[in-house]
């Protein structure tokens, strides 16, 4: 079979697969997440095999040591793979709640009931643990999933999903409600992003490098993450504090992801007594700091900033650090250089959080509280698939709700329109 | 200017205005939708003679009597205009509204708060009225737009364009936030899909072959509306009598619209008492029926359906009507041929018509009423922008909601992650 041909099969499998999913129960289906968990704890050491050819193939590539290290199973990627999927069985189940009922003039009753999107289709890079946490997430809302890892991790996700599909044949389920492209070629994916006819959404987890590519070639509907360059506003009369442990949690605590801050904006007014204690304590804990002319002149020890540093995102212990005007100037800063994707005032001023809340279009924006919040979990949403950045269907973490849509029902007793 | 400039121009200026409109109260969005208005009716002979110069080009250009119609502006286009527009105005508005409030163990207050989508572009065909309609719209939901209508109206377009650009004006709200585009020219169509980084959805509006191209030129998201091939699905045991009114009425109140019913479903048991009256009524009323085989043996008047009838969207006087063995064979019909719009089931029985409203895939399920119920006015929406009949962000009839997102906002007191 060729390539083009066994993809288009899965589609469709998928597609009747998506069928028999939608109608599936609550119970059946946090029976099967369950499952899979005790699965995967007890077949653990045919995992770790299986993973040992991938890292064997992936060292041969001369991949990086972070690279392999997302890679890598060992035994608390298997217990945090397992307990996943049991903190999403226990989620509520949203599909076939109705909402939004209102009863017509001429008796008819509407609502909008929650149900599954259909197939998605999931294209992420050689993090084997991704394969539990999307397969989970679209089991628990409906959906039929086609996943699409990197290269190197596809003995690891074939054993994976192996024991899912029996996990899902057990539990009386369809076997092709999840389903790994078996193969490495990379035009596997263009003829994925082609299925439009059975495919509803794509979910690109990975570098932008890989989402351009999705967006560019996909006939389907994607729902992308872009960068994060995430940025604290420190307000004028802000509780100094209160901003120093919020920066430097939002900077140091986990620089490598897509919540942490990237830009620190300080109103002139509190700069002076602001940055000298921040700036100690960034440095100390090995952060390099870049400044504008006005940050420079108050921490002469930093470096200068260049117009690459606004709108870069360094995931790394790299802060970029601007002294504004006001509050306009920080908005506006952050509409030219920010991403949409997460944005904090520190601010004692009523007014001016309220508007900070309303003026700034990111896809979520905080007052007196860290940029690593913007997380599923931390925002009450359960495990996340990822962290939309643009506005249409979900902006901003998407948990099992947004692997849902509604559609409308209406019960009548014979209405006619006139 | 060449074209692409032309649209990259507005695409920007389009992007300002939609951070002015996202700040707008309800009251200045109103006033400008009713003063709007108010200049259609003052000034419709202004507007009914740059019609004429559009009408005098499509007698030209020969076209179809249909087309003309939908072209023409009299005084009856007029009142439905602003009278639109004073319905929306009477819409609630659902920007800046928050839901889904709620409070973390760490005591961060998470709340997802209702915004604009930003910039929406429409492409639709001679239709002058939906300029007026979209335009009330998108404003109503604090978006700008950029509206490409179809060529032979592009006088009618400009009139129209230039009276909501001076009430926007006069009300202090930005110009640019409604912008028709001023060229003929099919190229701006394809610039105007280009410009992912401005523009957030567009919508198609008109036929198939519209829409296709919109879909698969468009590096932005599209919402869009394929064709309506509606089913009615007639049970064992229904109430006949309804059941004749309801299949009447969705097949002939207006036949050439979307949401009319296109295929009828009878269950074998119903069949023979049913199809005799009903196609009597049918035939009254000028409907041809096109059935399948025991159909036919029932109503040896009638044509035999050939296999391209089941997908067809007549939108006219032409039913394909098919005996089904149960609900399983309706729903695996309407699951192979129709096109995820609108079905409704004819029943008595409370578990039928429990399964049907699950099982049935399509924007709007009804139960004992007719499919031409699925409007956004019928259902309660107000005005629409259209019906979409894809999954993501919305399926189904489209209203001021429809044109908004929501991003999260959290406030705080101090808390960082742990």
């Amino acid at each position: 079979m060729t390539i083009e041909s066994t993809i288009k099969e899965m589609a469709r499998a998928a597609r009747i697969a998506s069928r028999k999913m939608a109608g599936c129960s609550s119970v059946k289906k946090n029976e099967v997440l369950l499952k899979i968990a005790d699965k995967i704890e007890k077949e653990s050491s045919y995992i770790k095999e299986e993973n040992k050819k991938d890292l064997a193939f992936a060292r041969e590539k001369k991949l990086s040591g972070a690279m392999i290290e997302r890679l890598t199973i060992n035994d608390s990627t298997i217990k945090s793979m397992a307990d996943g999927l049991r903190e999403v069985a226990h989620l509520n189940d949203p599909v076939g709640s109705l909402s939004e009922t209102l009863q017509r003039p001429n008796g008819l009753s509407v609502s909008k009931m929650r149900i599954p999107l259909g197939v998605i289709g999931i294209i992420y890079e050689s993090r084997p643990n991704v394969t539990i946490d999307a397969a989970g997430l679209c089991l628990k809302a409906g959906n039929a999933v086609i996943l699409r890892g990197g290269s190197e991790a596809l003995n690891s996700n074939k054993a994976l999903a192996a024991l899912i599909s029996r996990a899902l044949d057990e539990t009386g389920l369809p076997k092709k409600a999840v389903q790994i492209v078996p193969v490495r070629d990379r035009a596997a994916v263009n003829f994925l992003l082609s299925e439009e006819e059975f495919i509803d959404l794509i979910i690109p987890r990975g570098g932008e490098g890989l989402i351009r590519f999705v967006v560019e070639n996909s006939k389907i509907p994607v729902l992308k993450h872009y960068k994060g360059v995430c940025h604290v506003y420190v307000d004028e009369g802000a509780d100094l504090k209160m901003a120093e442990d919020i920066c430097f949690n939002a900077k140091v605590q986990r620089p490598g992801v897509c919540n942490a801050m990237e830009t620190m904006l300080v109103h002139k007014s509190a700069a002076q007594n602001f940055l000298p204690y921040m700036a100690k304590r960034f440095l100390k804990a090995g952060v390099e700091i870049r400044g504008c002319l006005e940050t420079c002149r108050i921490l002469p020890e930093i470096v200068e900033a260049v117009q690459d540093d606004w709108p870069a995102e360094y995931l790394d212990l790299i802060i970029a650090v601007k002294v504004v005007e006001d509050m306009d100037q920080a908005v506006s800063h952050i509409s030219k250089h920010g991403s949409s994707h997460t944005e904090a005032i520190i601010t004692s001023d009523y007014k001016r959080a309220r508007r900070f809340v309303q003026e700034v279009d990111s896809s979520v924006v905080l007052v007196n509280a860290s940029t690593r919040f913007n997380d599923g979990g931390q925002l009450g949403l359960g495990a996340e698939i990822g962290i939309s950045t643009s506005k249409l269907h979900a902006f901003g973490p998407m948990g099992v709700d947004e692997l849902t849509t509604t559609k409308f029902v209406v019960f009548g007793n014979g209405q006619i329109r006139e």
